[in-house]
């Protein structure tokens, strides 16, 4: 077994730190388990007991990995990751999309693909550069949300087009045309909701780009936080009643 | 003068690190600014000669103090920070208030605030133990949004419910009975929504409290971010179309 490196984009597999993001890898995408590493002080607890319990089953090899496990999570009290291995999914054509151009902040990345699992988003498209959805902090902040979702990294956003052309876009923008309610109420399906990035949102040319939308807020803020108007966008397009 | 300390609750004031939150401070609650601290290397940027040009407009002295702002911002390159006196304000009783009871995360709380004005809700109680509300990190987190709100601690919930009683009530559980659309289709008015601390959520009791409100999301999810439902609960609830 080769030895774990601190985790960085060219590596070909990641980490799910603690308990929970852990244990929705080994439920819901166990092939992808290539190690369960736990920590020496961890190996009382429940949550350990349970991933012990379901790496056996799977046949999954547990490492007892102090050190590494500080190093991947940043904290002292981490006790347990999965190694997973990191394959791109495919995008369900059929269904709606959320887009997510040029999103800088890992804690915003998860939080959001959190949020789309809420309220049954199950396809992401991520658009470089961006944070990386593979990181430990996104799969931590996500709480392990990636495991449940399609999510793809595209270089740019007309390589998406490519793939979903049909996909009728709402580009979110603090100009949008329409406001949110109007745009949500009769949408066309499949749809992909859009939004930019924390600083700058989304270029310009996004308003040629389907039906640009405006969430309904205060001149008082200049924005709201983007996993913020990401929710509230996943929300009133929601598919959940 | 005295000299500054770090911050703690105690003290009868605080800091709005950063260029944009001491705008906030400086442009919407100028009587709060006791002094404005500028950074030796942030002398020539655009935003630190508006802030100084306004503080010597209101008279407010201001001081060249790197090591204090390093240590209030936690951040190197912190250019501005005002001091602003803790001032707690009265609700506006004829209006609807956002109630936040146990919030325990100071990034939640700040995102709440400036989401909170984003939606047109001027009005936060924060119910202890909290959250520090004048803690720099919450007044940053806010964008500055604190000083364009009426925000007050109070020591438990029925203390608020003292000085407000006629406001109906809106605790958002996981399993209230009402759906959030159909709760907030015809509110009551003027209305307080209620939210829990981010790890418990509202103590059973809430569910004798008004109605208690469900946000309708999936299974696949145990819940959702806390400044996450407070925004969808907000902007179902909101005033601003």
């Amino acid at each position: 077994m080769p030895s774990l490196e601190a985790y960085r984009r060219e590596l070909d597999y990641s980490y799910a730190p603690g308990i929970f993001p852990s244990l929705e890898c080994m439920l819901k995408r166990p092939g992808l388990a290539r190690r369960l590493l736990i920590s020496e002080k961890g190996k009382g607890s429940e949550g350990v007991a349970k991933l012990t319990a379901l790496a056996e089953e799977k046949g999954i090899r547990v490492e007892v990995a102090d050190k590494a496990l500080a190093r991947v999570s940043g904290k002292e009290n981490c006790f347990a990751a999965v190694v997973f291995e990191k394959r791109p999914a495919r995008l369900d054509g059929s269904v709606d999309h959320v887009v997510l151009h040029h999103i800088a902040d890992q804690g915003n990345l998860g939080t959001i693909l959190r949020t789309a699992l809420g309220f049954g988003w199950h396809d992401v498209a991520v658009i470089r550069p961006a944070a990386d959805v593979y990181d430990p902090k996104v799969v931590r902040s996500s709480m392990g949300a990636l495991f449940s979702l399609r999510v793809r990294e595209y270089e740019d956003f007309d390589a998406y087009r490519r793939d979903y052309p049909q996909h009728a876009c709402y580009p979110f923008m603090l100009d949008g045309s329409v406001g949110l309610d109007e745009a949500a109420a009769s949408p066309s399906r499949p749809c992909a909701l859009i939004f930019g990035n924390e600083g700058a949102g989304l270029p310009p040319e996004f308003q040629q780009v389907g039906q640009p939308v405006r969430i309904p807020s205060s001149d008082e803020v200049d924005s709201l936080n983007l996993a913020i108007a990401a929710a509230i966008g996943m929300y009133a397009f929601r598919r959940i009643k």
